[in-house]
């Protein structure tokens, strides 16, 4: 499965993991996957939401949460409006809140044995936070018209795990 | 019911979805609300915590988990203490932190078709996050002395949803 | 038992409740703990990981969510990478997002009775954000190999408490 990002950019998806529901007896359900995705750039957003509604279907939760978590410090993950103006607009804010071209310690051999220069990278991912917990409502993803789930790429090209768990009933 | 902005400002809370909780057999309970809020301003905060401890007592969940979520991109959901002063404070920062009047090109439209010029109230709304989870326990929002929650409007005067769910025991 | 911050600064941690988990049965279980900790500067980042594995551990919960909450407004709890070099940019970073040496009307006794001049230190926790759900698998919480959980003191030193919630199957 690809995701647009912006008219040009792809990103794959890969499902690496699978696992059966843990339920208890009662009916109280959790549902777990690992969804890795391939980024291209430095910076770069992707559209997650029709794989994470995807995974929630097939969950069999109906009434519950989805729980995503990035298992890296330099990405992040939110919501907003899916819109190639404003993914720009998105950019150029991110880069001017946290300037690459700066001095960090992070990336100072003299403080720091990281050789990737990604202080930058991590400051954005914290910021903006590597968890999102939303509502699921009738087997899917509770969004607003306008809202986007957003996996955002700080410190690519990587390949990128994403966890997430669907829990409720 | 009311919920005071500021000295002078008010918006009015309507409740325009009742359900009764889906109750698994061993006593796991979720009980989904949808409130709406009329707001007055283009920037306003709103606090939301009396409204929220109403539904949580509602509800019959004794402890667990408060999941709220805005469905609007340019709304934001937080916590901090109520007070005019700091309120005046946070407003003043959130203007400064994303300037309105800056070029953006969700806000042209050579890029856009949005109407609105409301690329600012966009990166305000992510930065802040428009989903917060919060505990539950003996049947009331868990909140420490000087917690209140905190709507925020970025782009109004709109009507807005908060959908609210209450999960556990 | 203390927690290292950056080179020689150390934080205490007290546990001040416990709970025996509150189980439903069929399976789901909820599992309370408050643990404080002792802080020893205005701005001071707390490595917690530790003490929230213990805590997952001792809960009793395989698989689920680990649901922390600071207390306190002038604080939060994000994750990031765990190395000195790094931490000190982070300090950088939020000094700069948020200026302490601003005018604000919280810290003026014109507009506000606070008189711990702490605006600066309410805006950092608002926009860092002082709750954090992350998912527990296997008994631990699920993190990627350079994610720390990190509570930050934007206003100490104080005593600061963190309500820490276990619930799953």
């Amino acid at each position: 499965m690809s995701s647009p990002i912006g008219k040009t950019k792809h990103a794959v998806a890969l499902e690496v993991e699978s696992k059966n529901p843990s339920a208890s007896p009662a009916g109280f359900k959790i549902f777990n996957r690992i969804v890795d995705w391939i980024t291209n750039d430095r910076m770069q957003l992707i559209n997650v939401t029709e794989r994470i509604n995807e995974i929630v279907r097939k969950s069999g939760v109906r009434d519950g949460i989805v729980h995503l978590q990035s298992l890296h410090t330099t990405t992040a993950l939110f919501i907003n409006e899916w819109q190639d103006a404003l993914l720009h607009d998105v950019r150029a804010f991110l880069d001017d809140l946290v300037h690459r071209e700066e001095y960090y310690r992070h990336n100072d051999p003299a403080y720091s044995d990281c050789e990737r220069s990604n202080a930058d990278s991590h400051l954005r991912g914290m910021v903006m936070g590597q968890s999102l917990c939303l509502q699921v409502r009738n087997s899917a993803v509770l969004l607003g018209t306008w809202q986007s789930i957003i996996l955002a790429e700080f410190d690519g090209p990587r390949s990128r795990s994403l966890s997430i768990q669907v829990s409720g009933i």
